[in-house]
């Protein structure tokens, strides 16, 4: 699919988000709140979460909610111990969360159906309520993003994070009120394209991208690194702050331009070390946060985290690297429509 | 520190691999089986594995053995939620296995003890029985690999996964015979060096590499793509083969290889659909696995796999492509012994 206005779709699909991250606290936040409230009746001990591609980053970030918010022991699933190895768990007590976009892939309606027949309490996150993984799980709930059709998904991203986000609430027995501000300064972020499309000049000829950040921040460094690299193509490589010293600090130089994520909060903390070693080593450093940590950067976005809970803040840093990723791929006269050899639900088994 | 001869101490430490594994083959064992079955009788329900780099890589092999060998749901500690958010969980009927080769890095220690405090049975795999964190935990596995001193771990990894092998195979009450055959082999695999370095020529100017596998051989390609970037800084990408189709794909092309770790078995099965997209696609695709998947890519190195129980072919599947960072790394000029700007006990907190 090759669209006459390249980006025309992925470009509407950002804009929608302000609009989505509403429709999810007006019309999905009942909804979340009864099926957040049924679940933590049924006491979990321990949560693990099955998701692939930019879902897999949303997981990520509902493992962060879980274990800090809730004090619950999780892990990431690797789902072909359950498609391929056919090994039998016991999962008494475990809640089993799937997130996935289209609610499609078969690989992850067989491992939600083995995890409910192995005894857990499975809930499936997806934006499309009709589709067999929403039928195979215990409980579900809708992001309501509305039809995506760009293959970078954008609008179901974000509504799936807030979604997560009120559901690990409602389980504490909030109502997720900090996440109230998000559609308004969503609006005033999107609004600064201009901002991203300048800073989209210093990539145009990148043959390489480094993400990092720490803690609530990570999720929105993998989910950066994702589109960049289905949209521009350039190799951009994800770490933790502490993983990237373990190692991947090597390849770090005046070639491999760094992204960190510095939210304003523990995880923004914890990554300072790492951003004085990079300092340290003149790697070209781009911060998107707090202006006091962009202005200690060679350039970067100004995230509005005043007054803004930590973890909600991953909803509004995505959205400067999604148009980074678009303006990127612009400038080197590709079209983020249409990614060479994507499909919208990938089919793996 | 730079060597006369550059590579000289990789070069050593590699070489000591059979050894490093009839040692713990010969006297870790017993230890190993005495530390499984006392675990057994505390009969986790739930295990987590905590570790950076490239103990993160062995973690990650021992997630598998413990998901299809003993059924035991498992997560990946997100280490910041305990060092930097301070959360507190209830570790209750949890093993917390915690791997690292120097046992000295304080977020492992604090993260290790405050599991302890929560509950958990604590399991230290460390190459370093004197470390903090062999002290700080429950228990200990040591995998008695002898001083590592080039920056680039080698013989410590496939240590600690022989030693995660025994370990899971003691709490299932085995005796782990599928390992015996490991020495032997592996110096068998080592004393082709000269078809490694013919296969080094392909990757000296590479601007970057893709890896993939799927089950037991996904660690060894994230574990790959750790070392070519830590030696070679070449910028080195590992998915799953399921996540590659869900995004990166787009980014394979005829100036990205893929080395491919196919192994003998149901993970080298379910990557088959995979071989074939990138085959499709025209990507120059090395394949490390048995002689049919070479004969059927672009180039390969052929494993003795014949016979050898797909579980313990990561402890194989890895020493070629060691061989490979270090002749990547000499071809290009550069010192496998001191990449840039890494210290071999990595501090972070």
């Amino acid at each position: 699919m090759t669209t006459a206005q390249p980006g025309r779709i992925m470009a509407g699909e950002m804009a929608e988000q302000p609009e989505a991250l509403r429709r999810v606290l007006a019309h999905g936040a009942p909804e979340i709140r009864r099926v957040a409230e049924a679940i933590a009746a049924r006491a979990p001990r321990f949560a693990l979460l099955t998701a692939r591609g930019t879902s897999d980053n949303a997981a990520l970030y509902a493992k962060y909610l879980l274990e800090i918010q809730l004090g619950l022991p999780c892990g990431l699933t690797s789902m072909s111990t359950t498609t391929a190895y056919e090994a039998r768990q016991d999962l008494t007590d475990v809640l089993v969360i799937t997130v996935s976009q289209s609610g499609g892939s078969p690989d992850l309606v067989a491992s939600t159906r083995a995890a409910r027949e192995a005894g857990a309490v499975t809930l499936a996150v997806t934006n499309n309520p009709d589709s067999p993984l929403a039928a195979v799980s215990e409980y579900h709930i809708d992001v309501q993003a509305g039809p995506e059709k760009a293959l970078p998904a954008t609008k179901t991203y974000t509504a799936s994070l807030l979604a997560l986000y009120l559901f690990v609430e409602g389980m504490r027995g909030g109502r997720g009120e900090a996440a109230a501000v998000l559609p308004e300064l969503a609006e005033q972020v999107l609004a600064r394209q201009d901002e991203v499309k300048a800073l989209a000049q210093r990539y145009r000829f990148a043959e390489r991208m480094v993400l990092t950040s720490r803690g609530f921040g990570y999720p929105t460094a993998k989910e950066a690194a994702l589109k960049l690299m289905e949209t521009s193509y350039i190799p951009a490589l994800s770490y933790s702050g502490a993983d990237l010293l373990h190692g991947p600090l090597a390849m770090v130089d005046n070639v491999s331009p760094v992204i960190a994520i510095v939210t304003d909060g523990r995880g923004g903390e914890a990554l300072q070390p790492v951003l004085d070693r990079l300092r340290d080593r003149g790697a070209d450093l781009v911060v998107i946060g707090p202006k006091a940590q962009v202005d200690a950067a060679a350039a970067g976005f100004v995230l509005p985290t005043a007054g803004v809970a930590e973890e909600v803040q991953p909803i509004l840093e995505i959205l400067p690297l999604q148009l980074l990723a678009y303006e990127v791929t612009i400038a080197r006269g590709q079209d983020p429509d249409a990614p060479r050899s994507l499909a919208k639900v990938t089919e793996t088994r």
